[in-house]
């Protein structure tokens, strides 16, 4: 699907050739209501950050042929579909900085059916976009949760858009939610299956962890129990496998405020494990807030690996750990915006990256849960530029998966991911 | 798609069984982020107009069965994906009456991974719904274009979508934009032309005008031919029968601000009759503000009509030339708000019934255009109550197509060609 807005969130890049960036490049969606002949088109003026380039200077893309406004007007076979975007080239020596630009755009048209004197029509459009840097040389793998897309997957966005979406911000990973993107979980349709594994490979993605539940609420008058957890686990397990992931995070269900898991969950996982060694996928209990590195839960993980020597059960870090300031956004949600009554599991727990280094052996998968990025690339609540280090220094080599949590606006997530991407890479050692 | 709202637009409708209306329904996509298994579903309650339906009392079909909550809770192969609508059903004797009305949604579901004293979370959600009666008795027949839907058409909505959107309310014709939602325009592939015959099939929907463009500001530096123009003009007359269309609208360049057609019209229509009579095709030029019907253009068509003696070339007419006000709305984005500064265009004419009715002989196609139907189903604009009777009275017996040009929020076409058609369908007589 097309972005609603006219500025489309990909395709928003610097332009590089024979190894010097030339200029910066975006998409934009028919404005009109028809298609047209290009020939109609008669001229783009783009502002960038206050800087106007005149309507006969950028380049336009259309059906895979670059056109100068003069060819577009002598062009006899080219059209603006509806349903194809446009790429807008506009020269600049150097291209745009790293980070969040401002756009407006002023499309000319000509519209015969327009009385003469009005008929060549501006369609002015304004928006942001942001520029997000290669991955740069480094250890880290940079990763998307779908998670981040809540809300626009199935409404905006096809499964895959998720995939063009984190391709085209240079991330190589996917992670998925089983009960969420898989149609018909448990049991997709083989042709299903066919079809994930093409996109892995026609967007080069590799696909990392798979969000699984073990719901101990399942019934309404009993718990569940060890074996019925097992069960689920081991399905997730299964199919997880099948459909190329390398870890199954699952969520058990919880018994108190500092998320105690469920005590099936030793159980469930001990009956997984060898499943999990001969399916060569890791296991991974997510270290969530309100409950912090340093606490009996994750310690009860870490014995666990200890005590098994299992290489198939790992942690797996959701960064919501080391927020240094609360999501107020989320508790407005709940109906307060006093700080004293936030709930706990939305306090900012700000645990110490030495925490963080002590775990990091045992960690498998991070999960870069994050709520807000402004337009200057500062991130509201995580602190990036002591995590990032952290996990260099330990020279870490595993998925940094973006989980946006913020507000559900449509096109939200996807714009804030990028922003993300744009801050990780800019904050690794020798980029800034 | 589904729709962003949790309330979904499509779907609500009042339930017959036996001949009795027993209650009415509408469809929810999930609200939560992920797929759940439906015992972990803990009943919605619904607060339609201010009265409230307990939780356990609406029932819900998921995946092709019906189930009451205790059902639900009992249950353990069914599940709430998370692109698939569930469909709520509240019984209610009589339903609900024609037109929109205020929801209020609380679903509850058990989140094994919250703490236990808030597990069972409500997810609140409001909105509108809009009822649609079935199209009386009669001769008018209902159609909706495709240009109701710009903005959506390719972001929230596919060609499959816009299909289901018009089946949903009833109406049994779709008008497109060829050179709008024709992929690949003029040339589409063979697969795709099935592809549009399959949804024609599986939908009930008969295709009926076919919108075209004779572009003779084409050439920057030269006017079109009428050469160029009869050529453009039989492609679309040949790529509409090929999908089933039985009229073409050309809309030719202009030249002034009354809208006098560009003086190519008469000769590329006269070369194109012939191939108009073979396809069986009626080409319909459009009476459109700010030409009213007593008018030198209007007057030619009919003159030419006369002439010719043709049976393939009828009036189309857009119902904004019956405005009673001006759309100031759309004046706004013109820059003004003032009244005497609207652009002709864009005044109301106020056309006539009697005008109306003295043309109809000759009206082959009706498109029904229109900017804003309020929550009480009044139009702001198009003097309906005239309109309807006035077709009646005459037993114009052809397609009555929603041409919504209001603002392009998304989704706000969709609930505005509903209202439109509730609107119509009760002025029609015996109805209210």
């Amino acid at each position: 699907m097309l972005d609603f807005g006219i500025i489309q969130g990909r395709g928003f890049r610097n332009v590089v050739e024979d190894g010097r960036v030339t200029g910066f490049q975006f998409q934009l969606r028919n404005p009109n209501y028809r298609g047209v002949a290009a020939s109609l088109l008669d001229g783009v003026e783009v502002v960038v950050d206050g800087e106007r380039i005149p309507d006969h200077v950028p380049l336009w893309t259309l059906q895979g042929r670059t056109l100068t406004l003069d060819e577009l007007r002598a062009s006899t076979d080219v059209r603006w579909q509806l349903d194809e975007p446009a790429t807008i080239t506009v020269p600049r020596p150097g291209g745009l900085s790293v980070g969040v630009h401002d756009l407006e755009v002023v499309v000319q048209l000509r519209r015969s059916y327009f009385p003469p004197l009005i008929s060549r029509t501006p369609f002015t459009v304004v928006g942001k976009g942001v520029i997000v840097p290669p991955v740069p040389a480094g250890e880290l793998q940079y990763c998307v949760s779908t998670y981040s897309y809540t809300g626009d997957i199935y409404t905006t966005m096809t499964l895959e858009d998720v995939f063009a979406d984190i391709a085209d911000l240079g991330a190589t990973g996917i992670e998925i939610l089983g009960e969420g993107n898989v149609p018909n979980y448990p049991r997709p349709e083989p042709a299903w299956v066919d079809t994930w594994h093409g996109l892995l490979q026609q967007y080069g993605l590799t696909a990392t962890n798979f969000g699984s539940w073990v719901d101990t609420t399942r019934w309404h008058d009993r718990d569940l129990t060890a074996a019925e957890g097992a069960e689920q686990l081991q399905l997730d397990l299964r199919l997880a496998k099948q459909l190329g992931f390398t870890s199954v995070r699952p969520k058990f269900g919880v018994t108190s405020w500092d998320l105690d898991p469920h005590p099936i969950w030793e159980e469930a996982v001990q009956r997984s494990l060898d499943l999990a060694a001969e399916l060569d996928v890791v296991i991974c209990p997510e270290i969530h807030a309100p409950t912090p590195i340093k606490h009996p839960v994750t310690q009860g993980y870490v014995d666990f690996i200890e005590k098994t020597g299992t290489e198939h059960f790992k942690l797996l870090i959701d960064t919501g750990i080391f927020q240094t300031s609360p999501v107020l956004e989320n508790a407005e949600e709940l109906g307060t915006d006093d700080e004293d009554d936030i709930p706990p599991p939305l306090r900012a727990l700000a645990v110490p990256m030495a925490d963080l280094a002590e775990v990091l052996p045992h960690t498998h998968f991070i999960q870069a849960k994050f709520f807000a990025i402004d337009d200057d690339l500062h991130d509201l609540h995580v602190p990036w530029g002591d995590i990032v280090p952290t996990l260099e220094k330990a020279g870490w080599n595993g998925w940094l998966s973006s989980e946006y949590e913020g507000r559900r606006d449509p096109y939200r997530g996807r714009d804030q991911v990028r922003r993300q991407h744009a801050l990780l890479r800019s904050l690794q050692t020798g980029t800034r």
